[in-house]
């Protein structure tokens, strides 16, 4: 059983040799303003990779502008239902000199929103302008009411936005997160990850959009350094590989995404489904990675604003066993 | 019983010290259950040194012991209500070559507690005795239901309780964290970290106890690597400074602890305190601050299993203005 | 402007009485498993009364069955966004012999969720059969485990599920109730209420479902006395008339149903609409409104276990100004 | 500091009773600001019946003024821990024409408080003065904001603090509710009602105060109409019962009273005390009672404004077994 595990990190990512893998480029025009089943802009082998971008669009430019919504589906050719999409993010680079912050109103976790609805008056809106260096890869902003009149900090790209297409016939806005990915909003999604969705519908239909120059632990104020990005992503499968919710992966850590609210049950679940990967793939009892989780794991707020809150939480992959460990029964 | 707690004080080992900034060194003999106001087992000037060490006891040696209670308090000369108390801590280190984490029964992230009550069976209580090794500053741990039969990790080591006595004449169990500080379980209170508590008595009466030889984010299962701790601490004062919540600074970071029940509450202190200050100590403008906090801010969740939860709230001490600007009316 | 509010409640209902009021009887054979923007099933005019039935289905024959999905959805000619839909609930009977209750597994307040997940072992699942008296109104439950061997209670018929599609192209699956209505699972939804739910989609959109013949506060164990329904709705339209949130209303409460997570929101979200309505529609300050809700409001949780938990926050109409003291700018 | 506290008890004039069951009268002068272990103001024996009344003050009076505390402890003579106390409300009577409600500023469900702090502008700070009719039992209130000039509603007395001494050393402030009881602000502790509080120290050392003649569920605003009660109580013991958290009895229901934040907590140890009375006490199966308490049980929202809420869950007696199936061992 787990020679069969293992096997899942080494062999089972579906990229058959025998078949060249394709670049596709696609230049996304128009966008969706939800996460759900629909007709595919374009599919792809597993193995392939996709060259793209996240869409601009009035929102950036003015105050109440329509969001651009998010590109896709992508249909991954054999992908269906109890497999896992495996998405590699080859790139993930701002594609202009501009990004945009919008504060207070009714979003954001330190003021009333839609749920945490209060009688006291609406905390004025604001909106920075970011100024991008992309050489540098900084951004610098001006406080117009401070005694520090402007402030430059480096940048770390990422997507707020990676899913498939949700279960059943739900479709749910952009704002959302959940077990389908989506909204997350977590800063570990940049160049470097690897992210894992659970492929709910055939093709499992695959969304982005939502870059982020930067953004702080929690997306407090209800919005990154808001701009488009240029990006590529390597497509993977996992067959009759099932999990729960979006796990990611990079050079240090193994992390699970878990969205709800309140934000302890997105703790909780994101601590759960790391302990059942520690326990299904690596060989840890339940209780040993309960103690484990307890003393070396990383916790990030990736988002206190939206619809559910999202919490990453980390496992370093230095304590995971070399592969021989793995496979006790092997 | 009054009587009994005296008696411990008068029992407590002194070695009071020279005049200016002296150095006091107290082995404690005795613990305290609550934060309270109590008669102090010693009393310091602002720049004095103590050195001094955590209490162990009968709960390290086996399941069901007796928790060894908090040593203090300590009085600084001075402190008035209105006031600051500035702890720098200066050395926090294990002293003895065994650590001990529980999990499980009703006290943890992932199972039912006091607060989330269920109707499921109880999760099995567990019990990990840790190897510390303090010269090469690791702990190992065995893991017996596991493929990977133990496992070696490097020490962190901090304190779960830094405390002054509490508002009024409330006490809370030593499992409580608040606005007093207590039992936060923030892994950043280690050496070189200063802690900044608000004085709401005469003396302030500082306590301190719960060494953590390392802690993963959360304390999921309810405890870190538990050991005894040689520490030392200089106390200061800020007369006439008031704070709502314990601060912290550290050559990186201006941080806030706030503790509350739901996590997201806890998360909306820190952030509220932690703009307060950079408003109040630094120039910035209140939305600036927001603004700025949301996109370089760092947020660790210390603890999700106390009566409340504590989150602790970072700013990057490079972002702040050089001395003359932080001062625009000095 | 308040003769306008007040016109709402005596003569906006766009009921004209040119026209005669239609008696619709509609058969459903197959059900809907989303909220969400589709075809009709069948369009009436305001005024007009529909009679029809509530789904039975294979959930409710064996453990683990498909749940038959909700009936509509019925389009009112002439509801357009920003407007208000009146359902008057003319009738809600149980119309078989037997209902269903399950509980356990993943779902329920007193065991762990999909959003509260913990490491516990499973609560069992449990499937009790009721046995309805429609004459007398009792349901009689065997208890195979007690010392009490069955218990006979009066019923109190309701529906769980009465919505409009949602906003955008948003579909949430049948278990989620909203701003749109929804899977609300309030007992206050049964004959001689009247129902308010936000127009949001041209025709309103209106789906029902979900019968329970008896449900206690919170519906704790997940599921109330599970049986289909004869129905009746007389439907209205309040042109112009914007409302953010379901709001019901019978002989002796005006009624706001909030659906959040956690419970506290949903109570949040359910106290100030109250308020703004009462000053909106009653000529009550915000804050005489706030005073007087806290001292006379009745709060129901109606769910405690569905993606959202709702709650319904209720003032006693006995308070409110007689026609001409609500109209003071009239 | 303790001497003041003890002046206190020698100043509390007391009129001893009559040998068996006698009737005590205390004419309480000053109040406790915590709940906490302190010498007993009288001590009584089980059968004995209090006649006393709650503390009129200065926050009574004017905006800010100094809250009088609550009067105790009385001791019930031969009670131990692992005892339960029995307090029957014999009697809760307003004795003055006036009470006050306060609402806004930082205290209170709609406003954010302690807990939720956010950023926005503080909701303004009013207070209501009520006149009461002891005669017809009703309230009057003027409303200077609103269409509606004064309201005139019904009272229903109840206490808002009902305690033992907490567990160890621990001193909870009036604003607290807990497993000792403490500041419930449960409208159900009223005449009729008999409360079951745990006995955590010898003589139980009970409290009470704060009278309400008449609150809104949740005490949303944060204060009900506060007024002074004249009071009786007659006091028993359970020997060697324990109990968890405090139990309310009336004519019509079993209760628990919850006392935890988030809010779905408090409701989840309600419901789980109450199926372990049913179970322990009434011969019910868990999982039986857990199917009971679905489909009859009542919910009220005693209050979502004190550090902890409070929420009571009923079960209708009714449905219990007659004497001599509860007892199926016996």
């Amino acid at each position: 059983m787990r020679r069969r595990a293992f096997a899942f990190v080494v062999a089972a990512i579906l990229w058959p040799a025998s078949v060249l893998a394709a670049t596709h480029r696609l230049k996304p025009t128009d966008g969706h303003p939800t996460f759900a089943v629909r007709s595919p802009v374009l599919t792809v082998k597993p193995g392939d990779v996709l060259e793209s971008e996240s869409l601009w669009g009035e929102w950036y430019e003015k105050a109440g502008g329509k969001w651009p919504g998010e590109v896709g589906p992508i249909a991954i050719e054999g992908a269906e239902a109890g497999d896992t999409l495996v998405v590699e993010i080859l790139k993930v680079r701002p594609n202009r000199d501009t990004a945009v912050s919008t504060q207070g109103s009714r979003f954001g976790a330190l003021v009333p929103d839609e749920g945490t609805a209060l009688l006291n008056a609406v905390f004025p809106r604001g909106r920075y302008v970011w100024r991008l260096d992309r050489q540098a890869m900084t951004g610098t902003v001006d406080l117009p009411g401070s005694a520090t009149k402007s402030i430059t900090v480096p940048l770390s790209p990422m997507l707020g936005r990676v899913a498939v297409a949700p279960e059943g016939d739900e479709a749910f806005g952009g704002l959302w997160p959940g077990p389908f990915g989506g909204n997350m909003d977590a800063s570990d999604v940049r160049e470097g990850t690897t992210v894992y969705l659970p492929v709910l519908h055939p093709g499992a239909l695959f969304y982005f959009g939502d870059g982020h120059a930067l953004q702080g632990d929690g997306e407090v104020c209800g919005s990154g350094l808001e701009t488009s990005m240029d990006v590529a992503f390597r497509f993977g499968l996992l067959k009759k590989k099932e999990i729960a919710w979006p796990r990611l992966e990079d050079a240090e850590h193994l992390m699970v995404a878990g969205s709800a609210r309140p934000l302890s049950d997105a703790l909780r679940i994101a601590f759960v489904e790391l302990i059942e990967w520690l326990a299904a793939d690596y060989g840890f009892d339940r209780a040993d990675a309960y103690q484990l989780v307890s003393q070396v794991a990383v916790v990030r707020v990736a988002n206190i604003v939206d619809p559910l809150y999202t919490v990453v939480a980390k496992f370093p992959k230095r304590y995971l066993p070399p592969p021989a460990a793995a496979t006790p029964g092997g």
